[in-house]
């Protein structure tokens, strides 16, 4: 966090203050010498946060494929450079990656380079045997709540978190970009041998978007919830891949867009 | 909007319903042939967003150099798909274009290559004379939640709109991305004939990120407001160019995060 001087003006008052601001850094992933993406994120966990871009955006399918994921890199980018050394059957094609990678989005589908390609990866449906009640569900955005440090001070970042079937958080994650955060959970879980995520419910503070339940469909998880509400697309693709998709999960309330079954004591009365 | 039917729980007691959603759908953009840029974007607006696009982004630097701007092509992208025609001295060359965009990003800096062309492009500061009354200010969010015709039903979009300096609103666009609803609102203003902004304000209803401030300064905004948090980055690049940055903009308060002199009636007491 960076700490600033700044005006607040309230009713006609003017005082000079001290404010937290969310900190945002550019972060370049190479693979070997080669540069794959810039983004801006949250300084920290930017190893997790490297492994979870890499895994989610499909450049490798296992943790064994990376041979090494170095920050603290010594140069001008110092702290803001994370270097993958990838096994030989994962190494990318860097010309073939930066064809089919060449996008320059919004908040959207970066780097895919035809709307075809969106839905090209070969993805199964997450664990259809999995359950959680609903009262464990009511109960997840106060354990995020609870657990956001940061939030509290800024109220500028974004995050994510998993659980388990019984509401135990299992990591949060926060950053000041939607995606960052759940690459980051996805890439603390890949790093600690957890995947395929089957047993484990995904929470974000934001909204839930197509992209997000795709990286969750890549992650296996079974069941995505948010406090707010998913675009259509997201419900689509949620629907299409058999993923449990809860929205405006607040006080003693949700919405089930997808996957109805997978949420007990739930059934229609 | 999609309409479709969901689960909503509340209380132990379950119902079906419908319920909007917002769409959500990939914009290619293309010059000529060649495909530039993938996005989800709520769908309307698109010329607006493509020309906002390649003007923010650096593609282009006026109005003249846009020849045309085709959306409704046929095909099987029909409806998401806007063709640009640019004049000779605009075409970019898109293999170096390619090699400096590529970068598969979360809602960052995508299509920077690398950190150090982040801040590359040569920009002026906006017009130092503007001044905004802090009453005027105050009034901005209720005129963009007025004007919000989506938002209410779906509690999915954000939201960009332009204000003069009497508080009048020029122009409101909505769209599932942040960064997007700023490109149509900046296209809207190049298609106008309208750019330089050197007398509008910009009110953005999520944070006031980096991109959204660098945005910002390439259509020459003075001011921009948010009613959330602005990152670190984005109080620093604002103060660096000497824009006038605000932030929780909310009730009868706002925080001045830099360029204090333009907001009259705000001095410190």
């Amino acid at each position: 966090m960076d700490l600033t001087q700044v005006s607040e003006w309230e009713n006609g008052k003017v005082r000079r203050k001290e404010d937290y601001l969310a900190a945002e850094e550019p972060l370049e992933i190479r693979i070997g010498e080669e540069p794959l993406s810039v983004t801006m994120r949250t300084p920290g966990h930017d190893v997790e946060l490297a492994a979870g871009f890499l895994f989610t955006e499909g450049l490798i399918n296992k943790r064994e494929q990376i041979v090494s994921l170095e920050d603290d890199l010594p140069g001008e980018n110092r702290g803001n450079l994370v270097r993958a050394e990838l096994a030989t059957d994962a190494v990318p094609d860097m010309e073939k990656l930066r064809r089919n990678f060449f996008a320059a989005s919004s908040c959207g589908i970066c780097g895919k380079a035809s709307i075809d390609s969106v839905r090209a990866r070969t993805l199964s449906p997450p664990n259809p045997d999995f359950r959680l009640g609903a009262e464990v569900l009511l109960r997840l955005p106060d354990a995020l709540r609870a657990s956001q440090a940061v939030f509290g001070r800024t109220g500028g970042l974004h995050a994510a978190a998993l659980f388990d079937a019984a509401g135990e958080l299992l990591v949060l994650r926060e950053d000041i970009g939607r995606h960052n955060a759940v690459d980051k959970v996805i890439g603390w879980a890949l790093l600690e041998g957890r995947l395929p995520l089957s047993h484990a419910i995904l929470l974000v503070s934001g909204r839930g978007g197509f992209e997000i339940i795709q990286k969750a469909i890549v992650a296996g998880l079974p069941i995505v919830a948010s406090v707010s509400a998913p675009s259509g697309l997201a419900v689509q693709l949620a629907r299409e891949m058999q993923l449990t998709l809860i929205g405006f999960l607040r006080e003693r309330r949700f919405v089930i867009y997808a996957g109805d079954e997978r949420i007990t004591s739930a059934g229609v009365q």
